[in-house]
């Protein structure tokens, strides 16, 4: 409580009690010349792309007075195509399901699958909003580990689900914050070894897989029910400010989630706005291919400046470690000085940078081999 | 279950068992000469809007493959200005949040102060989204009734609070279905009774008091930080399709959902169009003496045609009662053979009607009239 007269804080009001002393997720958005640590896209979307958005979105104003298409079909059709193209794996409207952002198609995922009196598991560290939205959903979240260099076996996963028993499991891949990707066949043990026990939901998130070296794993979902891939238009289709995300799996998943949803959850404009991106999905993949190069770049430049890299399948890359005074907060706020921003996802010893352009990508290596001098590891 | 081969349906998935055999929430959005059935604004946005959201939208593609503004500190401050000048109440920036709708706005406040272990309460009939976000969120529903012309007084509230102890209060004013206005010694008796029993959240939705006779409640928060105003641009703003909503509370109120909300949950393109739209605030506001004055010749006129009808401050009517054979679901599909669509909320014996444009309204009044002679009540 405040003192007598002071106004009053959240902890004055009658939140819920696990909300007390907590703070709004976020990394921090600081104006600096080099900001590498949200894995946003650093090209903006092409001139010609902004003026069909420009088109569609106009059209959209026009018929503003009136409730978007609450069921999104035609964005769920060019997803589905977009999907069906990039996979060969042939899927339709009905298996996929948009919302504003994949947070929120997962936070749908545990409301109609989790909640209270289930549980969550994830293999961490991980994409830390699977555990935030686990539990403010009331789905209880169990963090199981991961094997050396962060990799996920077979073996290390079915064994956490036998013992854990979970009604939910994440499984992201290629895997934030680390980089790594899942193989398939740890995502089938996961699968099996959950059903074993009670019918359980495999979320498969691939927030990052189109900057692979492997295939996506969308296949997967052909005869598995309970097996759920979801994405996002933040990274690939360099479209972060326009909230994105879905899912693609069996019709009845797309069915359960619509049991919870919001009605009219995604405007009519961010429907048009990506609608017009999915059109320009050609331009939008070749950035995604100097990426993928840069990204290679950055792995093997951070070995030669002295790094630990773990072997990354994103658009970004984690590094370490650093292990002296003060830790991977002390690199961060020195790479800050530097004028570049890059995340501490709270793995010790490790940072994460994202892969700009080569521009921002040559400062950033500056910057590390300028600390890497004066840094004693 | 479904039978053996039959390929799965949502019952066959591990789905939360409260969810199994409902039904997704949302009017039939069917297409009918006359759409009078979800409390849209029948004015297109005009056209120097559209061009100047088609500007906005453009500026905020260019910048789209970053994250937005995660605080949407911006459009809260234009949402700011625009409460202070219509109500004349001064609140600042850290007083508004805004969210995908009114709906998620109440979602996020059900996140931080209901939730499991925790009941919520409502006058029914009134909005059916508050219940059901209760139940999605985990939170317990109270409905509580109304009175006579459900009109809302101070002693019945008051008394449904001291019975049920609730640990948040939804008062929806003007009322949605009923039109019907909540004086503000109800809210504030509501208020009162509730802290008296425990610290509790008083949340007064203002979706559609734009069109009431009377004033916001909104400086009612003053000086009081468990009351809540709740907001949207999906009626007054003519901006359904944008799914705009927000609150206005004690910055302490705002500080507790950014504890829940989901990170960037407002995409870029949202927050420029609704930044647009409030550019043309005075435009759009003379659409609602329109409107207003078509409701009111709506009460009027049905009256004339023999329908009881309850008192709107809204930009809709309740009407009835239709106590014959099959009810007002019976009325209901005889309007939509005229080409009609109207909301038949479950209230019995009554439907609702959106106040449309004039000419609307006349096939609507005619479509009421033929119905009237056949329909035996």
């Amino acid at each position: 409580m405040t003192a007598p007269g002071a106004p009053p804080t959240v902890d004055d009001l009658p939140v819920r009690p696990e909300l007390r002393g907590k703070s709004p997720y976020g990394a921090p958005q600081l104006e600096v010349p080099v900001r590498l640590n949200t894995n946003e896209n650093p090209y903006p979307l092409p001139e010609a792309l902004v003026a069909r958005i420009a088109e569609r979105v106009t059209e959209a104003a026009r018929g503003l007075n009136r409730y978007p298409d609450r069921d999104a079909l035609e964005l769920r059709g060019a997803l589905a195509r977009y999907l069906t193209d990039t996979t060969g794996h042939p899927i339709a409207a009905e298996g996929v399901w948009a919302a504003n952002g994949s947070n929120e198609v997962l936070q749908q995922l545990l409301q109609a699958f989790g909640g209270p009196g289930r549980t969550a598991l994830g293999f961490e560290p991980s994409y830390s909003m699977h555990g935030l939205i686990a539990r403010s959903t009331g789905t209880d979240w169990v963090a199981a580990g991961r094997g050396a260099d962060f990799a996920l076996d077979a073996d290390t996963a079915r064994r956490a689900v036998e013992e854990h028993r979970p009604d939910v499991v994440f499984v992201c891949t290629p895997n934030n914050p680390t980089g790594t990707a899942v193989p398939a066949e740890t995502v089938l043990a996961v699968h099996d070894a959950a059903q074993a026990v009670r019918p359980t939901l495999v979320v498969v998130d691939e927030a990052y897989v189109e900057f692979s070296h492997g295939a996506s794993l969308l296949p997967l979902i052909e005869g598995r029910p309970h097996l759920v891939v979801s994405r996002t238009m933040s990274k690939a289709f360099g479209a972060a400010g326009l909230r994105l995300g879905y899912l693609a799996a069996h019709p009845a998943v797309v069915d359960a989630v619509q049991l919870v949803r919001l009605p009219y959850h995604l405007s009519a404009v961010t429907q048009a706005t990506a609608l017009a991106a999915l059109e320009h999905t050609d331009t939008l993949l070749r950035y995604v291919e100097r990426l993928r190069a840069e990204r290679d770049r950055l792995v093997v430049e951070l070995r030669a400046a002295g790094c630990e890299v773990t072997d990354s399948d994103a658009n970004f890359v984690q590094f370490g470690t650093f292990d002296g005074p003060g830790g991977a907060a002390e690199v961060w706020r020195r790479l800050l000085e530097h004028g570049v921003l890059v995340r501490d996802n709270g793995v010790p010893g490790r940072l994460r940078v994202t892969a700009g352009t080569p521009e921002e990508n040559d400062a950033f290596l500056d910057a590390v081999r300028a600390v890497m001098k004066e840094y004693d590891r």
